[in-house]
């Protein structure tokens, strides 16, 4: 996994967990240390998939059936992976990307089980493509919550779920982790910000060696 | 085929073809003798397919590449199937729709021969459903450009195609015609309209009977 041939990581965790500000600073510390980083987030992450985000994630929460959406979302996956992942990836970059795939495959195979197969199979014929290494940032749901409540956004629709829906994420995410176990490494989100930036660089920069 | 159990009609065929006239007929002359009929059409037909329909058809030809497009014609025809036409159907409707997956089966099947598996996997997996019967309207491409050409439209991506596609497009209905050949029957378009609506109706009330 040499910079020369691009790595894609990835982050995930339920809603309040510090992924964005951790992918954030993750991309800071690698500029600074000389690579070239491209960060990204889903849904969205190029200008056609952030069109699709606008349309899955405003609006009335019926708006889609759970079928619906995951096609929306695989397309707009698609449209993120062509346009901003791959070229990133095969021009040797570092691509930082604040949930993918497993996102998916935890949302909706929690709102309706057996879904599960459906985002399998959808994944397999239309993207694919798995992240280098994952980091799964764990914590307490509460403490999640109440962080993700403290933020402003107009697209509540996944974040007004409450502690016990933010609690079956948790342990949808770690089972993720167990499942794909080569690529998932899981963070203790309940340590101070600073040491778990730290364990991430350093988790990080022994991938990129 | 009972009307009671509802009976799912499409409409296909080349660009200027005169489907969407026929199936306007068609309804009328339905409604006239008393069943009640559901016009539709995609790329739209329910409100979250037609939201779909201008992300795809309108802008930059290449915004979307081949396999992101597919991904949104299923979503949008998940969405139109589940909130219009099996509703329809369950009530014992008549539903005629303008264009199905028929047409997405030729058109990215032409644009790149070697996505129809993708097309069909995702049609299988997603949709499922097949119409009790289909109309295709033939005719030579270079009656049906004229006629298209002389029509008001924004959504010009699909019908800038030339008279050379337009061929191709007609060999590939025939050939669909020929694959599905218990539910699709073909309509000589070279007839005047009267005789093709008189055509059509015979064999749906058939169909109904």
């Amino acid at each position: 996994m040499s910079g020369r041939h691009g790595l894609f990581l990835t982050f995930e965790g339920i809603d309040g967990s510090g992924k964005s500000t951790q992918a954030k600073r993750l991309a800071s510390a690698l500029q600074s240390a000389g690579h070239d980083v491209v960060l990204t987030r889903e849904p969205g992450g190029s200008p056609g998939a952030e069109e699709i985000r606008r349309l899955v994630l405003e609006g009335d929460p019926d708006r889609w059936s759970a079928e619906t959406e995951i096609l929306l979302f695989t397309a707009a996956r698609r449209d993120h992976l062509e346009r901003t992942i791959l070229p990133a990836l095969g021009a040797g970059k570092v691509v930082i990307c604040d949930r993918f795939a497993d996102s998916t495959r935890m949302y909706q195979g929690l709102s309706r089980g057996d879904l599960r197969p459906v985002v399998d199979q959808l994944h397999s014929l239309m993207i694919g493509r798995e992240p280098d290494l994952t980091l799964l940032i764990d914590m307490d749901p509460e403490i999640g919550l109440s962080r993700a409540k403290g933020r402003q956004g107009t697209e509540e629709r996944f974040e007004d779920f409450g502690v016990d829906l933010q609690r079956k994420m948790r342990t949808g995410f770690l089972s993720l982790a167990d499942e794909f176990s080569q690529r998932f490494r899981v963070i203790d989100g309940a340590q101070p910000m600073d040491a778990i930036a730290a364990e991430i660089l350093s988790l990080v920069t022994g991938a990129l060696e």
